[in-house]
């Protein structure tokens, strides 16, 4: 059976006020939601990645219908790391995430401007070029799981 | 501690075109796909009903953010109900998914059509057509959960 979905991801600028403290009612909430988000992110990142890698053919559509998708959801989990987050469900998250929490944030940042350049340079469909920008993308995955994220 | 977090949804109107059986390497991963956007989905929606009942306070920007991010995630889950993902991780799917697809199709249709009007209701700011929405909305999470959801 072939499936096709259609679907638009809305144009919508915003800007998230509220505390993140308050978006959650407890702690498992926040580690759910955020793995969740990480969970949607790198299941459309990893399409563009197996393109890129030879694993699956390319499709430049598709590449750049799954890296837009990555980099709004790349968006989404860092405002769910909440004091008190640090333990509880599975989560894997280092304390480092707390103690050192300005290299964390710029981690993040990294990871969100990775994506965007995804998303841009698939727009250009240029295999090459996403192929590079794949790969500086992963990096900015690993480098911040290496630093912050439990070994298994 | 507060958290502000600032982010853009990127204006992308797209298709995927692959096959959804293609996209996932095997049921547990579509499992945790889709119940992963059904909680990134929940998280958002669930503040938009917060307001709309009463139990935080309303602001307009924040309902329309959410709701506009609910919007999106409402078109991910459904492509991972994939052949052969009716067992296996935690899912609980209930066969009729697979064995009355037309109506399952619809019931997720109804759900997304109800999410885009509550994004669209949102944007104005009326808060007495958020509550109606919101409660339309709800209905359609519900109606789907009733006849495709096991029970707990």
């Amino acid at each position: 059976m072939k499936l096709f979905a259609s679907f638009v991801f809305a144009a919508a600028a915003v800007t998230l006020v509220a505390p993140a403290q308050a978006q959650f009612a407890k702690p498992e909430d926040a580690i759910k939601y955020r793995q969740s988000a990480f969970t949607v992110m790198a299941a459309h990142f990893g399409r563009v990645a197996a393109m890129a890698n030879g694993r699956a053919p390319f499709n430049a559509a598709d590449a750049a219908s799954n890296a837009a998708i990555a980099e709004s959801m790349s968006k989404l989990p860092y405002v769910a790391f909440i004091d008190g987050s640090d333990k509880g469900g599975n989560t894997e998250a280092r304390p480092e995430i707390w103690s050192n929490r300005a290299k964390f944030d710029a981690a993040a940042e990294k990871l969100q401007g990775e994506m965007t350049k995804l998303a841009l340079v698939t727009k250009g469909g240029d295999f090459d070029a996403i192929k590079t920008q794949v790969g500086a993308t992963a990096g900015a995955c690993k480098a911040c799981h290496d630093d912050f994220r439990k070994k298994k």
